[in-house]
C-alpha cells in the first residue's frame, strides 16, 4: 500500500496558498483584532505570538475547504483566523506543559515571560476565540471547535502518559495524534464546509483526519531526522524529553535486546545527553522504525486522498491534493 | 455609608439555599454528567474534584436569581452547574498558577497529581462546558459565560502584577477583583435571568457585580483574620505569597515609616516565616486597613441591595438579599 511518489506531485506551500491567498493575507490583521486586549502583559504577549506566526496551514486548509465545497461562507476569513487562534492557545499551553523554550525559532511565553503568564495567556486567547464565535451568531462552529478542543485536551492527557513508557503501543500512540493534532486539523476542514452538502462537510472532515494523521506522524519523523536550523527546534527533543513516537514503536519490536537496553538507557536518564540520543536514533532508523513511519503517513495520505475524490473538481480540490504532498515531504 | 448590622440578617447558606434545595440536589450529578471522561488520569481528577465540590455560592445565585426574576427557564440546573464547572475549572489553573497545595481542605489536582495534570485539565473542564452550553442551542448564555472567562483570564493576569508592588492602588484591586470574581458571579446571576425583563436582567448583574466584589474584599479580610482549621487554607497565605490586597494598600498609608519598613522587608522575602507575617498582619489591624476593607464590603453589599429593589417581592429575593449578608459576614 506504499503510495508511488509520481502519483501527488510535491508542492510548496505558497503554491497550496495561492487560490487564497488574498483571504490568507488578512487572517493576520484578523486575528490582531480578535486578540487585542490592553493590559501591559497581555499586549506584549500578543505582539510576540503575532510575529511567531506560523505557516497558517490550518487556516489554509479551512479556506481550501470552503473553495472546495463550493459554497458561499461570508465568515470565512473570520473562522480562518478562529482556527489558528485555537491552534496557538493549544501551543501556549503545551510548551508551558513540556516546558519547551522554542517554538518557531523564537522563545516560547513560558520562556519569556513565565509559567504563568503561559497558562493564563492560553486561557485569555482560548476565551476570545470562544467571544468571537459567539459573535458570529451561529453554534455550528462553535459546536465543532468545542469538540476539538476538548479532544486535544484528551490527546494532551494521553501525551503525558506517553513517556518513559516502552510498551506504548501503535494503537496507543495513533489515539494521541488523533486527538492531540488530527483533531483540529479536521475540524478546520469540516468549519469551512459548514454550508455544504453533508456528504461533502463529512467527506472534508475525514479528509482532515486523515491529513492530521499524516500531518503529526512526518512532525515525529522530523524530530529524529532534521537540524534544529531547519525545524527551529532542537533534533532528537522527542527522545530528550522521553517521549515515545512511532519510528521509536516500530523499531523497539525488531530490535536486538543490545539497542533495545540502549534505548532503556536513555528512558531511565533524567537528562540523556547528545551521545546517546544520537545512538538511539541511528538504532531506530537500523531496526527500520524511520521507513514503517514513512509507510505509515504515506498509507494515512492515501486515504487522505481517496476523500478528495468524493468532491468536485477544482482548482481549491487540486490545492487540497497537493497539500498533502506538503504534509508527508515537508521538511519542517 | 457603613451599613447598619441591623437592616441585613444574618443568614447561614443552608438557609439561603432552602428554596432551592431540590435542584441544587441535582448539580452534582449533572455535573459528573458533563465532566465524565473514560481515560484514567481524567476520570481520577474528576473524581478528587468532585469530592472537593465547595459550597455551590454560584449555583446557589444563579438558581435564586432565576426564582427572583420569576421567569421559566428549564435548563436552570444545568446552566447552575455550568456555573460551577467554570469556577472549578478556573480555580484548576489559579492552584496551578499560585503552586497552591491545598483547597477546601484538600490536595489541589497540581499537588496531588501535577502541574502539566493542572493545566490540561483546566482546558478539559472549560471545553466541556462550551459543549454543554453548545447543546443547550442558546448562544446567549455562550455569550455572557465567553465574556466571563475572559475578564477572569485578565484579572488573573493583574494579579500576577499585585505582587511586590508595594505602590498598588485601591482603583488597580478594585480592577483586579472586578475581573478575577465579581464577574463570574455578575454571570452567575444574568444568566439565571437571561429570560427576564431587559430591567430586571440588568438589575441581577449589576447585584451580582456588588456582591461579588464584597464577596472578595471578604475573602481577602478571612486571610488576615481567619486560621487554616477554618478556612481550610494557611492563614496569612497571602502575605506569604507577596500578594497586596484591600487590607494592606488601605493600611500602607496611614502606617509609620517603623512599620512600612516591616512590609518592605517581608516583600523582600522569598519566604516570610510566620513571624514577620504576624507582625504585618498586627500592624495592618493597627493602621485600621482591616477596618477599611470592612466598610468597602459593606458599601458593596448596601450597592447589592439596592439592586434587588428593582425586583418584585418573592422569597427568592429575600433569599438573595440573605445571601448578602452570607458573602460579608461569613467566617470561611
Amino acid at each position: 500500500m506504499v503510495i508511488q511518489e509520481q502519483q501527488i506531485a510535491r508542492a510548496s506551500l505558497g503554491e497550496i496558498q495561492r487560490p487564497i491567498a488574498v483571504e490568507l493575507e488578512e487572517i493576520v490583521a484578523e486575528l490582531r483584532r480578535i486578540i487585542v486586549g490592553d493590559f501591559p502583559i497581555i499586549a506584549a504577549a500578543n505582539e510576540h505570538l503575532l510575529r511567531m506566526k506560523g505557516k497558517l496551514f490550518r487556516p489554509t486548509l479551512l479556506l481550501l475547504s470552503q473553495r472546495a465545497a463550493q459554497v458561499a461562507e461570508p465568515r470565512a476569513t473570520t473562522l480562518a483566523a478562529v482556527v489558528e487562534l485555537i491552534h496557538l492557545a493549544t501551543l501556549v499551553h503545551d510548551d508551558s506543559v513540556d516546558h519547551s523554550v522554542l517554538r518557531r525559532g523564537m522563545p516560547t511565553i513560558n520562556a519569556l515571560f513565565s509559567h504563568q503568564v503561559a497558562v493564563i495567556m492560553g486561557d485569555y486567547l482560548y476565551s476570545r476565540a470562544i467571544i468571537e464565535l459567539v459573535n458570529l451568531g451561529d453554534l455550528e462552529p462553535l459546536r465543532v471547535f468545542g469538540r476539538v478542543t476538548n479532544e486535544m485536551t484528551v490527546g494532551e492527557m494521553r501525551q503525558l502518559e506517553a513517556h518513559d513508557r516502552l510498551a506504548y503501543s501503535e494503537e496507543q500512540y495513533d489515539q494521541l495524534i488523533r486527538a492531540k493534532t488530527a483533531s483540529l486539523v479536521s475540524g478546520a476542514c469540516e468549519v469551512g464546509a459548514l454550508r455544504a452538502a453533508p456528504d461533502h462537510r463529512a467527506a472534508l472532515a475525514r479528509f482532515g483526519l486523515h491529513l492530521g494523521m499524516a500531518f503529526q506522524i512526518t512532525d515525529d519523523l522530523l524530530d529524529y531526522t532534521q537540524t534544529e536550523a531547519v525545524t527551529g527546534k532542537p533534533s532528537g527533543l522527542d527522545l530528550k524529553e522521553h517521549k515515545v513516537t512511532l519510528p521509536l514503536i516500530a523499531a523497539l519490536g525488531r530490535m536486538t535486546p543490545a539497542k533495545r537496553q540502549l534505548v532503556v538507557r536513555l528512558m531511565e536518564t533524567p537528562e540523556p545527553s547528545d551521545e546517546i540520543v544520537a545512538a538511539v536514533i541511528r538504532a531506530v532508523e537500523a531496526a527500520g522504525g524511520l521507513e514503517y513511519a514513512r509507510r505509515r503517513a504515506q498509507g494515512r495520505a492515501q486515504q487522505a486522498e481517496a476523500e478528495l475524490d468524493l468532491l468536485p473538481p477544482s482548482p481549491a480540490r487540486d490545492a487540497l491534493r497537493d497539500s498533502i504532498a506538503y504534509a508527508v515531504d515537508r521538511r519542517s
